[in-house]
């Protein structure tokens, strides 16, 4: 990483309420998987209360310094009272052992019970650790921290901060974004289409697994009852508006969920050498003339598009197209690689088609339907070529793009 | 693909038979999956006889135009005896379609039993058609052709020509490699390193799966008592040489049966935060303290090596070690993907050494060890870390080290 990427930068969010920002525009995958060319922030919370002030989660270890640096600016880092860790994943956690270096000996580490087991497997220290229970109140001067547990959303030990004077609830990976924008605040109730395509592509490639624990936790966060103004992540930029809490829980359910956009076609082939391509485009081409625009996502001997922004857009369609060539009397191994992924990360009753290509025998279509039937995936349709498409393949793909048009309308 | 990069070329290789070769510059993943940076050509041969020519194989369909065009500039199509097609993957056969429609009428596609069934099924064309029986000679004037079945080497219908007056092996895929070499020809008992490498590369990535098979057909040709002076392939360079056969199919067995290189290790390794990073870091530089210098591939946040290029390295090594982060409760999806391909391309029984890193629980041994225990691989060593490295881990590590420079030197 180049020096001249670490940026790190300080933001007043309003009276005694600052975020740490660090842009990362080098990481090329996150969490080791996804293509994010919009690269991705890590943001710090700092509160400053009359007898102290709180640290909320930290940035990731390539940013160390300059978060101590741009932290130190900001305050006297012996007044920190307390560090509240939400996340023990390292994108949040990785400046933590400098922080804890830099303490006052009377300084605590909050977190979940389950986060001093972390912060010793991960970092080998052990800091003076409070574990804080589900609801526990704790104050820092003026402010009140309340603490919700969210488990497994997405780790055991994740949870919440809700300072109840400022109204701002603070979630960490939650309600969190790609990409590096422009503006530390956006309005939900205007939410711009680039900046809900990458929060629902982080939702789909980091927590999507995690759907029902998901859904149970948003149900906790509603049967609170807490007056929000304000959500403030670690990914992106803080959410405000009217019913900002609300509006944020009707995105993550109907996500959580999977719910389909109304006529919202994805497809994803691989293809060695054309074969594949060529009904693929067919059938694109045809649905264009018919006014359903599918997204596509190719793997190609010349192209590959990026699996990150395929599975943020499978988790909103309407219908799925898995277009294969087939590798070795097996299923291509990038099918094979992509396809776990959709089920795992975007497991939801959605109807699926299934086209191969082969030139033997179709093991390929045995193959995808064995791993599509571990999942909750529907396969309405499945089509096996040999070779080039013939009169009699014609046929059936003209019938297969009326089906699909009535699907997706119907 | 640019029109400037559709570089196609003719070779006189000696009186009679020449080369037209392809060179490609734009594909980036042979197959829809290997990574070559360095590229790859596609050959066709010409052999001219008093009473007409012989092409072997053509070229890949982004070439056909130039292709096509070369072609006249050497013969008149309207000469063209026999097309001989060896091998139908559509690298070899993409202008074969164009170049039928070129040809007199008396004009016949020469190939095994099952290649009419192909160019059928993937060009929707029935050319004048002779299959050739294994062994059976066909004369082209004063040449004469022999064909020799190679099936499963990697196709069904895969087989060989012996021009036996020449004394020229054409091999179409057999004996091939990636990268556009300066040469035309290469001298087999001065194989340079790289060459063998793009040789050994394509060997893992592209037939490997076949070994069985492969030393079947070794066999077969050994016992054929052929007296060859050169090879003529349709990737890379001809070979020549003294006992070029002798020394081609030696090297093919020994890769076949994936032996191993003295003292060779290579390293995988897939790591989300660096954990596993650094813990393969430790190892390599004590490994290389103690003179073992290991082959490092990664795929971390910032970096992914070349599948491609590590199948290679796995083929001849003596130990591979694979380390991996643990992801969703499962193996890191990229670890399966790897891990599949190296057992499916590279089955043998080498030993293996497996290492984790996990944070809750170590499941991703045990998914590993479950897709290792179906191949022929031997885990001799598993060890799972709980996040950061300590110092118990240290002293587990520093005699896994140990066992290592022993296991590489015994």
């Amino acid at each position: 990483m180049a020096e001249d990427n670490r940026r790190v930068s300080v933001h007043k969010i309003q009276k005694d309420f600052y975020m740490i920002k660090a842009e990362d525009t080098s990481i090329k995958y996150f969490e080791g998987l996804w293509e994010i060319p919009e690269g991705v922030t890590y943001n710090s919370y700092v509160l400053i209360g009359d007898e102290g002030s709180a640290v909320f989660d930290t940035v990731s270890r390539g940013f160390t310094k300059e978060f101590i640096e741009v932290l130190k600016s900001l305050i006297d880092v012996k007044d920190v009272k307390f560090v509240v860790v939400h996340h023990m994943e390292p994108d949040h956690s990785g400046a933590l052992p400098e922080l804890i270096k830099e303490l006052n000996q009377a300084a605590e580490v909050l977190g979940h019970p389950l986060t001093g087991r972390l912060i010793e497997s991960l970092y080998g220290l052990k800091p003076r650790f409070r574990p804080v229970k589900d609801g526990e109140v704790v104050k820092l001067g003026q402010h009140k921290l309340t603490f919700i547990h969210t488990p497994w959303l997405h780790w055991p030990e994740t949870m919440l901060t809700y300072v109840e004077d400022l109204k701002y609830l603070v979630t960490c990976d939650v309600f969190g974004a790609y990409s590096i924008p422009k503006h530390v605040e956006i309005d939900v109730n205007q939410l711009p289409t680039e900046y809900e395509y990458f929060m629902r592509k982080y939702f789909a490639n980091v927590i999507g697994y995690y759907r029902e624990n998901i859904l149970k936790n948003l149900n906790k966060l509603k049967q609170l009852n807490l007056r929000v103004e304000a959500i403030a992540p670690s990914h992106g930029s803080i959410l405000k508006g009217e019913n900002v809490l609300e509006k944020a829980l009707t995105l993550y359910e109907s996500w959580a969920k999977a719910e389909a956009l109304d006529s919202k076609v994805t497809v994803v082939y691989t293809s060695m050498y054309g074969y594949v391509e060529r009904v693929v485009e067919y059938i694109v081409k045809a649905l264009s003339e018919n006014g359903v625009n599918a997204n596509v996502f190719k793997f190609t001997s010349y192209e590959r598009s990026n699996v990150s922004d395929l599975l943020g857009e499978v988790l909103t369609s309407k219908l799925v197209i898995v277009a294969s060539a087939t590798y070795d009397a097996d299923l291509f191994p990038l099918t094979t690689y992509i396809l776990e992924l959709i089920v795992k990360k975007t497991n939801a009753e959605k109807p699926l088609i299934l086209l191969t290509v082969y030139g033997w025998g179709d093991i390929a279509s045995n193959k995808a339907k064995e791993l599509i039937s571990k999942s909750k995936y529907k396969i309405v349709r499945n089509y096996g070529i040999n070779g080039l498409v013939k009169d009699k393949d014609y046929v059936e793909l003209n019938k297969l793009i009326k089906e699909i048009i009535e699907l997706v309308r119907g």
